[in-house]
């Protein structure tokens, strides 16, 4: 049997199972954004993503700059999404042999700044040659509650916390291979190339929120996994969804549907969670796009009812 | 300029001065074995070491349970160089569509194995897909002392924990790519394939080692980082370097000189650290190879008398 055929969550699911976890340290283990120990009573958070060449990115159609700033930013989500802040990063490169020193230069200068930005700094690493560009990001974080995929209960309200969409509409312009974009395209392709962690909320979803994942993978993908964790329904108004005006642009020039990009473009790293009722106006700048239910599954609602949302979402296999 | 010019060693030297660090809770950054933080008061380890195909490994000449050991052991081996204990493990893997499955769960049953053997848990893990499979673990370890590479001064004994050049002798009988091996040669494959982390040393590294260093790169090769950050001179007396027999009957049949794979063969994983004169004999199965002395560079000392050992090391670049 080939992994393709497991898919990328039955693989996880299978290889989780191989490694048993037996430490009372161990607060969180497999199936959330990051995992969670005890150390005398602080939380401590770990997480990892990588960026490889051909998969996640295409050389020369990413400024090395970009590159290091979405590595970092990509792996701070996951960080925030279960309320915490990001202490320290360890990076593991593979690099082939012929690789421009400036091209990686360009990589550590990205990663410098968005360490900057967030606050923490990257104290180790290692490095290898390799066939493909690897960019593997290790976080350690700290957070007062973790917040999991699994915390929903009926009767919450689900926000989030930007558009989304925009970095998949910026990833199919970069694809097309043109010469020149239009303005509106620019700024789509930048919401691709550099990714902005909400670490803005990292407080608030601290504090508040009951459930949080981020968004990698599409929005109803990766809302698929608070749903089967937490156990709950899910249902999101149609008319709430926050619509990029830049997207609305791109779907109307080149002929796609615009809620095929909200609902299951992937790489927007924006939040999505919830939180009770009266929790809910704390969060002013996030979008109040549905509610919890008792029951289970993933629902739109529009004008004419409630229809189940398809469950799809990126798979790496 | 292309990496490549630079070397690992150059490469690094010129990334890790991009990442400024700028956080006093951090204890060591870039330069040893690990990176140590000052968590109130624990000292805590982050090393980092990948097992990439056709890099560290080639598929269908090692068991894919001996590779999940030797990725878990070759990453204790570096926190026990630090004098510490491996306590959590984060796991991120690239796997080609078309990898049987069977051949990942090898991997993580013999990584399950070590986590048994070695005490502790991997807790998370990222997946994606790849050209070539990358096994890239991250762990965080905690040591009540530091032991770095820089601390050795002159009038220490130079121990060793025990032979060197086996891994190498057989890696070069693996690619030989024979139907069948002598008995002694398979030992000394498995050398290669099974290494074994010197975990069994830990606490006495702990209290009592200067300074230490786990031999990735081939003993000269590592002992040169020791060198270099002490800056101490390191004699290195060549009749007390223990000499495998199995090594021995390996360079007689292919008419090879020993010492180049006892001074330079890597992938040992054993240990090379000073010690004061005093706390040589708490060491007993290791092996005093040397000493340090005022001055700098490393020699080895035979009967003819004092010779410079030419510092070379394997790099990936
Ligand atoms: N790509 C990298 N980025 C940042 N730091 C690195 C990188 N590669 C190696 N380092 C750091 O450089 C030092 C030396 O690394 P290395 O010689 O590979 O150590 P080891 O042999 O123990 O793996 C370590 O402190 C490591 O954390
Ligand atoms: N190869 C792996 N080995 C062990 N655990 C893994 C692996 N890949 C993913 N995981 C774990 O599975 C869970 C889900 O992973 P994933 O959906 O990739 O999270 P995210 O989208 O936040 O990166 C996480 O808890 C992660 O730690
Ligand atoms: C060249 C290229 N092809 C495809 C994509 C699309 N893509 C790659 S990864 C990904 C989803 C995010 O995956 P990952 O970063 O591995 O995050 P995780 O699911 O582990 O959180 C998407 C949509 C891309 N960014 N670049
Ligand atoms: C196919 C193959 N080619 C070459 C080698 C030799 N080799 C690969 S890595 C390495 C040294 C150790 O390097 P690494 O594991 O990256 O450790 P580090 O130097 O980072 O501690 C050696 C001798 C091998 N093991 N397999």
């Amino acid at each position: 049997m080939k992994v393709k055929s497991l898919g990328e969550f039955g693989l996880i699911d299978r290889l989780t199972k191989i490694l048993r976890i037996d430490d009372p340290d161990v607060v969180v283990g497999f199936g959330d954004d990051c995992a969670c120990v005890n150390l005398d009573g602080k939380l401590m958070l770990f997480t990892g993503d990588i960026q490889l060449e051909n998969h996640h990115f295409i050389k020369g159609k990413i400024k090395p700059e970009d590159l290091g700033w979405k590595l970092v930013s990509i792996n701070v989500s996951d960080i925030v999404a279960c309320g915490g802040k990001p202490r320290w990063g360890f990076i593991s490169i593979g690099i082939p042999e012929s690789t421009e020193y400036s091209f990686i230069e360009g990589v550590y200068k990205g990663m410098n700044d968005a360490l900057d930005r967030y606050g923490f700094s990257v104290i180790g690493g290692n490095t290898t040659s390799s066939e493909e560009i690897i960019l593997d990001l290790f976080l350690v974080g700290e957070t007062e509650r973790f917040v999991p995929r699994g915390g929903a209960e009926e009767g919450e309200v689900i926000l989030l916390s930007g558009f989304t969409g925009c970095s998949r509409a910026g990833l199919e312009l970069l694809l097309m291979d043109r010469e020149s974009y239009e303005d509106f395209e620019m700024r789509l392709i930048e919401k691709h190339t550099r990714p902005e962690a909400r670490y803005d909320l990292q407080n608030l979803i601290q504090r508040y929120a009951r459930s949080c994942i981020d968004i990698s993978d599409g929005l109803v993908g990766d809302l698929s996994h608070i749903q089967k964790m937490s156990g709950v329904k899910l249902v999101i108004e149609k008319d709430k969804l926050p619509v990029d005006p830049d997207l609305e642009r791109f779907c109307k020039k080149y002929g796609k549907d615009i809620y095929d990009y909200i609902l299951y473009g992937g790489e927007d790293y924006q939040l999505v969670f919830t939180v009770n009722k009266q929790d809910t106006e704390k969060f002013k700048d996030c979008f109040k796009i549905g509610y919890t239910e008792k029951g289970s599954g993933i629902f739109i609602k529009d004008e004419k009812g409630l229809k189940p949302l398809k469950e799809r979402g990126f798979e790496h296999l």
